[in-house]
């Protein structure tokens, strides 16, 4: 067994619960995890960024289990009021969880990174484990849709998906620079590099086009192993089946490994995905098949074992 | 009986029950509120207005009734939020308080005037009554203390008032321009100019030292009516009795009286005050003795007919 850090690549409630998982069976030095942030807006001129702060209430141990995202026991006065005075909506912000994004924006106003503020959140909310932004500069996801092109909050919360999605773009990602203390880890001998069961398109496709990233990934020394998001041809929560379905693209796990080709060496499937096995390793994946569904805290801390496993079989290879 | 508008000035919570008082008594288009602004600051970078928030609640019948500021029914999500990250909590700010301070900052951030969003606000919020901020130039009241020189939430709010105070400066103030409405409103023969029975030194003053205003309503034909905030000696709320024995003053009507002469025609002054009418009509002032102690509703409408009653005589004199 080795010692490295394994660095999760993680979007929201999906990633979130494997690396909850992972925080279960590694000593919180050896965990660091990568978030995505072209999910990240500004909405009333507070710096919104969901599938970090996602991660964040996961790991503090504050998340909606309910829900997946925002927090337990959240009250909304805020979005009450807000409507009354006439204000926008489409988009929640749970009074508690308006905090981080106050506390974030003044910070982010005063000249710190959004690393920096994660940093210090974190050591709020005793997270041991380090959470990482994908980089510290503003990128965002826009939708490519027969409607028009929409920004990716609108596209996912104000049209809740339903336009048919043609292509992506992850705006200002040319001038992303990776997070700095991921390129340490990823130069201190990891042990796995994981793509968490998130939506391949929006969640892990923009960190993985942070210029620069996908290449250190793909020639880092450590197995690069993908738990498929996709299960018996559903996402379990968000539009990547959709999305897949809309592009084109057969739903299914073989389709995930073909996206993912070429940068990952290992895929793991759902029980119910078995008979996909023998395709994907066509590929030149190795697959494995396990329970992928997480309903418990104890299926994901499995899924994480499973995923740990065999990150150690494959270094020691 | 005059037609003309009421402009009554006000700083917070007295001040506000006075106008809701003056709502009651007058046609909503006959009264115009005009609100200090020098205890407006910007916190985590919302900009918030406590004397303007205050007389808002109190007319869209949202405010709280025990303690005069904020919101009925308020939660505190946030600030438990705010405080587990970390965050300042000296200031407090309520759940749906949260939303017009959201609301308003992003408005400001968009170019809008602080006018203009307090007119679209009371819009929202069914105030038929027009509520003037002052001016729209960010100004603030510095509090001198033996302790040194504090902002005024942080003397009002984190100290408490506990230091003891030398004098006042109005930051900004030589910048600021009257609300372009309020001159209108003084050009169009107005009723009458009321004092509301806010804190002379960090309420009332303020918006008379914004430039050319005290001689704007000064020189204006309409009475101008001030209401003691000081009765039997003793501030309602707030720290202005504590100001005004700092300040080597006596803290009393009279005081209130000498503090305005030059620009009051008449000051209401509480029955237990009476004693002091005859050196108050000494100063040229002409007094007049009445409950203004406004525990009910109906006190607030009842001094409010005596200042109205008032106006109304002074007018036909």
């Amino acid at each position: 067994m080795t010692e490295g850090q394994v660095i999760a690549l993680s979007g929201g409630v999906g990633g979130a619960k494997l690396v909850l998982g992972l925080s279960h069976v590694l000593p919180s030095d050896r965990l660091v995890v990568v978030t995505n942030t072209c999910d990240d807006f500004d909405h009333y001129g507070l710096r919104v960024c969901p599938d970090t702060d996602t991660v964040i209430y996961t790991l503090a141990g504050l998340a909606d289990a309910v829900q997946g995202w925002g927090r337990m026991g959240e009250t909304w006065s805020f979005m009450s009021a807000l409507q009354a005075l006439g204000g926008e909506d489409w988009f929640n912000l749970g009074d508690g969880d308006l905090a981080l994004h106050v506390l974030r924006s003044s910070r982010l106003r005063e000249g710190a990174s959004l690393t920096q503020v994660i940093r210090e959140v974190s050591r709020n909310l005793n997270i041991d484990v380090a959470i990482l932004p994908m980089c510290d500069q503003n990128v965002s996801t826009t939708v490519e849709t027969t409607d028009g092109h929409l920004p990716f909050q609108q596209y996912f919360v104000r049209e809740k998906c339903a336009p048919i999605v043609t292509g992506f773009s992850f705006d200002g990602i040319e001038k992303a620079v990776p997070n700095s203390d991921l390129v340490l880890a990823l130069g201190e001998n990891p042990s796995a590099i994981v793509l968490a069961p998130s939506n391949p398109y929006v969640s892990i496709d923009p960190i993985l086009n942070v210029p620069g990233l996908r290449a250190m990934l793909r020639d880092n020394k450590a197995p690069v192993i993908a738990v498929s998001p996709i299960i018996g041809g559903e996402a379990v929560k968000g539009p990547a089946a959709k999305m897949m379905a809309e592009l084109g693209s057969e739903v299914s796990a073989l389709e995930v490994a073909r996206h993912y080709q070429g940068l990952i060496d290992a895929l793991i499937i759902d029980q119910q995905d078995a008979s996909l096995a023998t395709d994907i390793a066509r590929l030149g994946i190795e697959v494995i098949v396990s329970q992928t569904v997480m309903n418990s805290l104890q299926d994901r801390i499995d899924l994480a074992d499973v995923t740990v496993g065999l990150a150690n079989r494959l270094m020691g290879e």
